[in-house]
C-alpha cells in the first residue's frame, strides 16, 4: 500500500481539487453504505476483489438477506458465514447462485474468480468431529485465494497417523490446527514443523472442555513455540490471518 | 427533593394530626399495592408521571399480566421489558393500547405523555447484532421522557465508519455504548468525547466472549477515562441511568 | 464543544493558511509528548486546566518521574496516582509543592487553582476498610474541581446508620458508593435516591469475595434501578466520571 | 436421642440375644429397602413420622414412580421435588391422594399428618420470580411439621415494602431469604433482626447473574453477622435446615 | 424482643414525651458512636451484653485500635477478630488485660461474663491444619456465651476417627464442620446426626482447591440434608449463626 | 510386549526384506484405515481383540455410521458410546446384531467373545441419578473382558447403605466410584478399601454443581490417598483405565 | 485381606471374649493415636509396614514436629511431605537419621526396609521445571517399596526426545506423566503405551496456565483413553496411586 | 524443507552404510543433549543458526546456568527468558559477553550474528506499563534476526497518538500488538491494516482485568479479522511466531 486514503484527500484539499467541507462528506460517505441497521464496510473489497463477508450469527435472517442484497448490488464476492438453514433460503430466493456449504454453515456467492496463489495453507483436525469448523476454515481460505488441503483425524490419541501427513504438513507455508479436547495436537505440530502454526480450540468435547476452554488454554500454553490462537470454534479467523500470512 | 416522607409522618404525629398506630399503618400501606405475588411499588410513578416498569424474564405470564392490570387501574404509564410473545399477548388482551416492539421485546402503554428533554441521549452500537439490546434503551429513554438518537453498526473493525458520526455522538448530554464481543467500542469512544459513557456489554459472540463475559471485563477495564458499566444485555439499566444524569 | 480540532485544521488548509505536509505532522505533532517509554496526551489538560493524571501502578520509578517531569515542563496540574512510597520519594525531590495523601496512595501538584462547582459528589464507604478506594476518589473529585463529601461506614449490617445519612446523600448531585464483601449498600442507597449511583466495589473481604468479584457481581446485577459500576478498587475512575457528571 | 443403633446392636449381641453374623445382617438389611437402581433410607421416617424425600431431577419418570411406590408400601409421607409433569402423571396414577403444588413443582402424600409447631418459619422473597424456590420451602417446611409465613416481593429496590413487614419477620423463630441477582435482602434482613438467617441464592437474574453465582457470592460474603446459605434455587434445603432449628 | 426502638421512639413523639425533630436526632445519633473513619454500632451490645466486634483484616493498625478504644469507654466486652501482631501490641497497650489466641487471630477483652448456655456447640475439624480457623469459631462461640466442644483431624479419610466420637457430636445441640479440601466430612456427618450442621469451607489445600473453592462447592451441594454453609474460612461467622440457635 | 512396530520394520530394511520407501508406505498405511472424514486406528484391536471404540457425540449419524460399517469390514469387536437414537437406527440398520443399552447410550457388536478376567471391577454410585454414567463403564468394562459388579445409591448421607457393601467393594481388584453433587462418595471409599479408586464425577446436580465441577474439584482433592479422577461423566474413560489395571 | 476389624470384634463379643463395651472402647481406642491437634491414623502402617504420611504445608512446625515424635515413638517408618525448612530442622533435631530431600520437599525416616517390587513405576517430566513434582512422586514411590524410573525433560515440543525413551517407558507397570503448561505429554504417551497413565499437572508456566489449571483441564479431557489425573503438583498422590496398582 | 532426517535414515540404512540398531541410537543420541535433568534440543540450532532458548521461570539457577554451560560448549547463540537477577549473575560468571535486558528479563550470548531481515517486525504497546513485555519480544525477535521497530503507549484512550504512526505500523510485514487492561488496540490496529496481527494480553491492570484474562478474552473475541493470540506477557512467544512469519 502506498498512501492513506486520508493523505489523499488531504492533499486534494491542498491543490484546491475539494473544498474542506466536501472533504469531510467523502470521509464519512465513501467508505461504507448505510442499509439502516448496518454499515456495510467497502473499504477493501472494491479495492482488491476480496469477498464482503457477513457473520450470521446473532442476527436475525432479515438482517443478513438485506445485507447480502445490498453487498450484490455492489457486485462483490459474498461469503455468509454461521448461517441458519432459513438464511440459506433466504439468500438463495434472491441468490441462487450462492453455494451452500451445509457442514461449514456457509454460503458463497462468486461474482468473479480471485486468482489462486501457490502456496499452501493445509488443515489439519485431530478428530472427525472438528471437521465443521475446519470446513469453516477451508472455504474461507478458498474464498480468500488460497490453494487449501484438509488432513483430517489425526489427532494425538494414534499419533502414527499424523506422522504419515507430517511431510504433507511441513510443505505448507502455513497450518491451521483445529482441535478440541486437550487440544494437544498444537503442540506436537508446532514441534515438528517450522513453519506458522494457527491453533484452532473447537467446542468438541464435554465435561471439563468446559465448551472448548480446556482446548483454548492448552494452546494458548503450548510449550512448543510458534503456536498463535483465535477463539473457540474460530475456523473463519484462523483461515482470513492464514491468507494474510500466505499472501506475503 | 425537599423534605422525605418519614419526616413528614414525624412531623404530624408532633403536631398531633396523626397518632403513632396510624403513622404506621400509614407508613406500611402507603407506598405499594400488595397483589399477593407482588408487591407493586407506587412511589416514583405517583410523585413524577415516570412510568412503572415490569421485569417480565423469569415471571410467569399470568403474574406479569396480574401486574400490569393493577397498574392499569391506578392510570399509569407502563413499560414491560423482556416479555415473551405470550406476555405480550396477555397484555394486549386487557390493553390494546399497548404499544408492542419485537426487537426491543418490550410493551409500553402511555396514559400520559412525559415532557420530552432538550438534550440527546445517543446510543451507539458495534454491530448489528447489538440492536435488540439498543432498542430496549431506545425505547427504555423514551419512554422516561429522553430525546434518543441511535447510531448503529459502528465498531472498531472499520473505525472510519464511527468517525462519521464522532460529531453527532459529541452532541449528545451522555452516550449509551452498546457492544458484544470484546467491547472495545465503549474505550475508543470514551478517548473521544467528555461526556459521560454507559457502556453495555452484550452477548452477541461465542466460545471465549462466555456471554458476554469477554466484553463486560473489556469495559470495566478500559484504559479510558468516563466508562461506567452495567450487566451483559442490560439495554434498560443504561438507559434509566443515562436519564437520570440527562435530567440533572 | 464547537468544532473538533480535526475539523479546524481541514480548514486552515482550505484556506490555504497551512499546507497538508504541514498538517499531517500537526496533527502527528501538537496532542501529545513523546519522551521515549510514554507519549504525554497534552489534549485535554491544556484546554480547560484539568489535571494530567499519571498511573503508577505496573510502572517503573523511574518513568514515573520521567512523565512527571515532562508535565511539570507544560506548567499542569498533575495527579499520580497508586503511586509507591518510592514514587513519592522521586517526585518529592522533583516537585517539593506536590502534595501526598497515604491513604489514596495519590501525589497531587496544583499549578492553578480549577473553580469549584457549587454541586456536590458524595461518597458513602460501606466499611472502615473501603476508605482507601474512597480517598483515591475523593481526591480525584477535589482536584477536577469538584465540592466533595465522604460519609464511611455505613453498610447494611447496621443500616440505621445508612438512614441518619440518607438526607445528606440525596442533597449531592451524583453519589459513589464503595463497597466490598456483598456490595449490597449500592442496591439499597440506588432503591433510595434519584441521582446517579456509582457504584465501586472493592477487594475488601476474603474467601468467596474472590478478591472483589462478589461485590463487582453484586453491583453489575442489582436490583435497583440506575446503577452504573466501575472496576474492582476503582476510586479514581468512578470520581472522574461523577465529576464528568457533576460539570453537566 | 440416646443410644444409637450400632450400640443396641452390640448389646444385643452380648446379651445372647442376637448372634454376631444376624448382626451384621441386621446392620446391612434393616435400614435401607434395595429396589435394584436405589436404595431407600428408611431410617427417619419409620422412627419420627417424617417424611420419605424423593429428589425427581436427574432421574427417570420410572425411577421416580418405582421410589414412590415402594415408600407408598411402607405407608410413609412421601414428598417429591423437582418433579416434572410426567413424574406427577406417574405418581398420581399410582396415588390420587398426592398432592401436586405446579410452582413449587412439588407433589406430597400425606399418610398421617404430623403435628405442627409453635413457632413460625417465616420466608421472605426479594421478588416475584423468586416465588418458586419460595414455595419449594414452604411445601417442605409445611410436610415437615412447620407453621410457616411467606412474605414475598420486598426486595432491597424498595425498602420501604421490607420495613412494613419486619415485624414480622421478628416473630418467626428463623427466617429463609430468598433472593436472585445481587442477593442483598439477606444481608439486609440479617442486620435487623436476631434470629438464625438462612439464605436462598437463585438463579433469577441474567447475565453477570451467571446463574445465580451473583447471589450465591454475596450471600456467603455478607457483611452482616448469622447468615448461612445453601445452594442456589435449593429451598428444599433451606427449609430442611430451618425445620431442624424451629424442631430444637 | 418486645417491641422495636421505632415504634418506642413514635410512642413517645405521640404522648408528647419528645419532639419529632429531636425523635430525628434519637434516630440519627443514638444506636452508634462516629469516630471519623469508623460508625461504631452499639445497638446489640448495649441491650444484652454481648460483645463489640472488630474485624482486624483490611483496616490499619491506628484504625482497629481507635475503634477498641472507643468500646472500652463504654465498658463493652470486645472481640476483635484477624489481628495482626501489630494489632494485638497496638490493643494490648491499652488494655492489658485482653487476652490473645495466637492461633486463632482474635484478642478478647471481658468487660463482664456472660451468661453461659446448658447446650453445646460441638465443632469439628477435618484436619489438623483447619485447626486456626476452628480455633476463631471456638473463641467467638466462647464470648457469645456458649459452651464449646473441640474435636479435630476427624476427616474421613479414616472415618473411624470420626465414629469414636459421633456420639459426643450427637448430644451437641448444634455443629460446625471446620474442612478444607474436598470438604466430604460435612456431609458424611449431616448424614449421621439430626440437629442443625454449619459448614465452614477453609483454604487448606492446594492446586484444584482454589483457596478453599472445591470445599465451597462440595459443602453447598451436600447430598445430605441439613447442610448451611458460610464463607471460606468464617469460623466467626459460623460460631455467631450456631450461637444464635443455641441460643433459642 | 516385545519388539515395537518400527523395530521391526527398521530390521526388516537392515535385512534387506523391504526398502525403505516400502517401508515409509509401510509405516503410513498399515496402522489405520482411512475413510475420508475419519482415520480408523487399527492398531490395538488386530493385535488382541479389543473392540474399536466411536465416540458417537459432535459426530453426525452418517460418520458414525461409516466408521461402523468400515470397522464391521474388518470383522472386530465395536463399541460405540454416546449414541443418539438415530446412530442406534443407523447401525441397527446395517448390524442387526448389535445390541443397545439405552441408559448407557451405548451399542455394541461382538465379532468374537473377549476371555473374561477372573478379577472384578466394581462400580459404585452415589444415587440413582448416576446410573447412566455408571452403565457405560459397565458396558465397556464388559466388552474390555472384565467381570463386573454395580453397587448403585450408597452415597455418604446415608452412610450404612454403603457399609452393607463395603465387603464386596474390597473384594474387587479395583473400583469405579460414580457420584455427582459434592463427590464424597470417592474420599470415603479410599478411606476404606486399599485397592486403587478411581472416580468418575458426574453432571448430576444443579446450582453450584456447575455441570459436576463441583464433583470433579472434591475428588480431585481428596483427603483419601489413591484417588485419581478422569473426566465429568466419563464413565468409558473409568472403565478403559480400570480394565488396563485388572488386565496386569 | 480376610475379614475386616469390625467383623473380629463383633465375633469377639459373641463368643463372650470381650464385653460390647469393651469393644466400643476398643474400636474408639485402637485404630488412632490422640495427640490433641491430631489423631494418628496407625490402621495401615501397623498392619503392613508401610510408612506413617505428614503432610507438611498448613501445619504449623510444632504440629508436624508433634506428630513426628509421635510416630517414632510407635517405631513406624514416617514419610513428611511439603516440609518447611523450619520443618525439617525441628525434624532433624529429634530424628538425625531422617533424609530430607530438598528438590521433593520431603524428609523420610526408614525404621525397617520395605521389599522393593520386581516391576517399575516410570516417572516422565515434560521439563526440567516439573522435577520438584517428579521428585516427590519419586521418594513417595520408593518408600512405600517401588522401584522407580524417572526420564525428565522430554516434553511434545521435541517429541523425539520422547521417543529416544518410550521403550524404556513401555517396560514399566504403570507409568506417571507430570507435566505444566498445556498437559499434552499426557495424552501422547497414553496413545504410545497399553499400561496405566497417572497423569499430574503442574502449576509450571504462567498467563493462561491458570496455576496449572490449563495441565489439569487438558489431562482430563485427553483423547487418549485410559489417562487418570490426581489435583495440580500431586505428585505425592500419584506415587500412592502408582504403588497400589504396582503392588497388585 | 527438503528429506526429513527419518527419511534419510531410513535410506541410509537400505543402502548398507548404517544397521538397524545403529540407527535406532542415532535417532535416539543426536538430536539432543542429556545433561540430567534436561534434554537439550539442537535440532534447530545447529541446522539454522537459530539461537538455543532457555526459559528461565521454574527453575533453579543451577539447572539454568547447566543447560547456559552446556550450549556455550556447542557454539551455539543462547538467549535466556525471565531470568532472575541471581540468574544473570550465574551466567555472567561463566559468559561475561552475555549482554542483559533488565527491563526484558532476558540475557543473550551472541557466538555468531545472524543475518537480518529486510522487512520489519514493528512491535506496538498500549501503555508504558506493557514495555517489559514488548522489550521480550524486540530482543527475541533481534535474536532471531529480524529488523525491529517498537512504538510505545499508542493504546486507545487518546488515538490521536496511534494515528499518527499508522502509517509506519503499515509498512511492517507483521504487527506485534501488546496491551493490557481491555486489549483494545489490538482489534483496532487490525481494523486499520492488511498484515497480520500478533497480539499479547499483558498482565497490566488491576481487579477485572485479573492477571490479563480481560486482555486476553477480548483479542480472541475481537471483532476485527487477522488477529491471533498468544498467552498472557508471552513476548517472547509472540516474536518467535513473527519471527516465522517475517522469515517466509
Amino acid at each position: 500500500m502506498n498512501k492513506s486514503t486520508i493523505q489523499h484527500i488531504l492533499e486534494a484539499i491542498e491543490k484546491g481539487e475539494i473544498k474542506a467541507a466536501e472533504a469531510l462528506i467523502k470521509l464519512k460517505d465513501l467508505p461504507f453504505t448505510d442499509i439502516g441497521h448496518t454499515k456495510i464496510d467497502n473499504h477493501r473489497s472494491l479495492r482488491n476483489g476480496y469477498p464482503e463477508v457477513i457473520y450470521g450469527e446473532h442476527k436475525s435472517v432479515q438482517q443478513v438477506v438485506d445485507i447480502f442484497q445490498a453487498m450484490l448490488n455492489k457486485q462483490s464476492n459474498i461469503l455468509a458465514t454461521r448461517v441458519s438453514d432459513e438464511m440459506v433460503a433466504g439468500i438463495t430466493a434472491i441468490c441462487p447462485a450462492a453455494r451452500h456449504n451445509a457442514m461449514a454453515r456457509t454460503i458463497f456467492f462468486e461474482h468473479e474468480a480471485l486468482p489462486q496463489t501457490q502456496s499452501t495453507i493445509t488443515i489439519v483436525t485431530a478428530g472427525t468431529a472438528d471437521l465443521p469448523v475446519a470446513e469453516e476454515a477451508k472455504v474461507t481460505a478458498q474464498v480468500l485465494g488460497n490453494k487449501v488441503k484438509l488432513i483430517s483425524d489425526v489427532g494425538v490419541a494414534g499419533i502414527h497417523r499424523l506422522f504419515a501427513y507430517i511431510e504433507a504438513i511441513r510443505h505448507a507455508r502455513v497450518v491451521i490446527v483445529v482441535a478440541g479436547m486437550e487440544g494437544a495436537l498444537a503442540s506436537v505440530i508446532a514441534g515438528l514443523v517450522e513453519i506458522p502454526v494457527i491453533a484452532v480450540p473447537t467446542s468438541v468435547g464435554y465435561g471439563a472442555s468446559f465448551g472448548g476452554l480446556s482446548a483454548l488454554l492448552a494452546m494458548l500454553t503450548s510449550c512448543a513455540n510458534g503456536v498463535t490462537v483465535v477463539n473457540i470454534d474460530n475456523g473463519f479467523g484462523a483461515a482470513f490471518a492464514a491468507s494474510q500470512i500466505n499472501h506475503l
